[in-house]
């Protein structure tokens, strides 16, 4: 199986385009509306729904013990692994709500089941926005009744509700790719803060035509976001509502080979994750951080991590000052096995330190650029990752501090 | 044995005061001089000898495995639970330095040892600065040589030694305590960023006259630091330098008991550590995490640190938002067991969320001032443990950002 870190996988996609998402695949409609949950009055409702003739789906869901009440829900329904539509809103994350918030999630899902005339074991729902505030109910049903109404196929509407789930970011984030036999994958993502999904990255949406059932579709899923939305880390800040949900339409009436339709699949989900890093909160670098030489994976997913947690090493890219003597205290703070007379570490293709020494002075390594590529030597064995950050810098803390999010 | 988190114990305290440091309990000389190390012409080099009759000594070091040269060092003098003098510059951490920089330090316990006429194994080394360049060694052994010679018992001395490891710290730090039977604890403390000792906070020297054995001394500094250093979390920047010595002079003729002897000690390492809360790098609010009812005190402790490296907590601090949310959020992605239907937050004596549910509107909650107070409620267990830190600000990035240290 091709998973390469979070690389793209090229090989068997020849198209792979931003213009699209989840309405690329055949037997896909999709809306995005302004239900008036967002008091700007911009898109704040947006609905997937899957026109079969299949409807295996699969999720993954935030690894934080405080789930919100429409993760709870949509855990729930995807135990079927079958859907046929996804009601998302962004304005409030219904999370910390209660007994009353979850009551407001399952009535989501009754309204978007009545519409459309199907179960509401069917529907999942996604949510997000402010922690603890009860969602305004008659708009956000208004906003399902509207919402059906402008169902389409077109990468209008499909653009539309990549629009409607956004929060902080600047702008949607879609991604389509189609295989040579003639099947492909879309899908959109949003998410700018509380970025460490583990699993997850906010919320995700993607659809495919290819027919796939649903264990294969959640073995899928699996594989392809522990190689890319797991390895995204911003802030630390694993979320409350943090979903990833792919539905399969089967309307291409193409089986693929499960190699190929996980590295479709990951193709789109790394381009979704590059794109939720250009936006972060605040960023001005995009930083990747690749650990070699550990002793296994799991070590060098868990130095990546400490160091791309790190807000000294952070605000020092901030200033693109190659401060690699802060990066080597991060990765010595890390629960993984680390010798520092074996370490080395090369940023942007300058080795500073090696070996335990230094190689050269730091000055040598410019980071006058948007673009880091640290590289960390642990020399200790087969095991590695690459993980994507970004920087900490004055934009972060003006967003977080002065809104509240 | 009465080791109450981090707040002082003041019960077998008479005399608590910032004006007197390591030079306060009888049979210790300090110094602190400009040996050129720091560009600037700062003080940058301190001394602290122990004239005894007692020379029992203890220290505890970074939990790093990136190790600088003279915490290898100082464990390696410390196995004899003794010591004679301590020397600390600023101005460079000799860390990452590989086998010349443990040379350097070596060099510098001989020329310590030399100039004071005992032995290098009798002398600690603690430095602390920028990571990853060599010392200036003509200077630092010049420097010693000047020092040796403004030794003096003096608050004057003691406050130059004090002055002499700051980096990026605004004022030096001394805390000084006083038993009734008449012996007394004094240190100093230095660190602004890369803060979160796991053991020990950047450097710190503590001093007592009392008589206290060794073995007994290392006992009590441990029980000592789990509970104060150990629960200050600025970054989670646990840095390759952090070193608490103590050292018994036993000059007071007087042998305490275990219990007093560690709550006299902890009434000066919290008010050390407090200080160092109060001076962190941008720092606009100084944090108090109190978790309740965790299932353990390791657990509380977790949810605790959780709370205080989180940024998205830090920033809406900073902009004196009282953002529960974010609160619930960072308890959640915690390692230690947590029930969302149980959990309830209070900031600052409001109490905005219990048992899984909103409790009041958080505009409730004041935190105009500079002190906040969180309290969670876990409701699971006994265990409770309360950590201190600071908001993250404009300030830290600018100061992390704009400057190589």
């Amino acid at each position: 199986m091709t998973t390469p870190g979070t690389a793209p996988v090229t090989a068997p996609v020849t198209t792979l385009t931003r213009d699209r998402g989840v309405t690329g695949p055949k037997g896909f409609k999709a809306a995005g509306v302004a239900a008036g949950i967002k008091e700007s009055g911009a898109l704040d409702l947006a609905l997937v729904v899957n026109e079969g003739p299949g409807q295996a789906a699969a999720g993954v869901f935030t690894t934080n013990q405080v789930k919100a009440a429409p993760v709870l829900w949509s855990q729930q329904v995807l135990r079927e692994r079958r859907l046929n539509a996804v009601v998302l809103n962004s304005g409030g994350a219904n999370a910390c709500t209660g007994q009353e918030g979850f009551q407001d999630t399952h009535a989501t899902a009754e309204k978007v089941a009545e519409v459309l005339d199907i179960g509401a074991i069917e529907v999942a729902v996604c949510s997000t926005g402010l922690i603890g505030e009860r969602l305004p109910m008659d708009r956000l049903k208004a906003g399902v009744d509207l919402a059906a109404g402008a169902l389409a196929a077109t990468d209008e509407a499909g653009l539309d509700a990549a629009t409607a789930v956004m929060t902080t970011d600047t702008h949607p984030k879609q991604s389509w790719a189609r295989h040579p036999d003639g099947w492909s994958v879309g899908g959109f993502v949003k998410g700018a803060g509380m970025l460490a999904p583990n699993m997850a990255t906010m919320l995700s949406v993607i659809t495919t035509d290819a027919v796939v059932d649903g264990d294969a579709l959640d073995a899928a899923l699996r594989a392809t976001t522990a190689k890319t939305y797991d390895r995204l880390d911003v802030d630390g800040g694993t979320s409350t509502n943090d979903t990833v949900l792919v539905l399969a339409s089967g309307a291409s009436g193409i089986a693929p080979g499960a190699e190929d339709f996980v590295a479709v699949l990951t193709a789109v989900a790394a381009d979704l994750v590059k794109q939720l890093q250009g936006d972060a909160e605040g960023v001005t670098k995009e930083i990747s951080i690749t650990v070699n030489g550990a002793l296994t994976e799991a070590d060098a997913v868990t130095v990546a991590k400490t160091v791309a947690e790190d807000n000294l090493v952070k605000t020092a890219l901030f200033g693109s000052d190659p401060n690699w003597g802060r990066i080597a205290m991060a990765v010595g703070r890390s629960q993984a096995t680390v010798d520092q007379h074996r370490l080395g570490i090369a940023i942007n293709g300058v080795t500073l330190f090696t070996d335990g020494h230094r190689a050269a002075d730091r000055s040598g390594a410019d980071l006058s650029g948007r673009d880091v590529d640290i590289v960390i030597e642990l020399n200790l064995g087969d095991g590695a990752a690459t993980v994507l950050t970004t920087d900490l810098s004055h934009g972060y803390v003006e967003e977080n501090s002065a809104y509240s999010s």
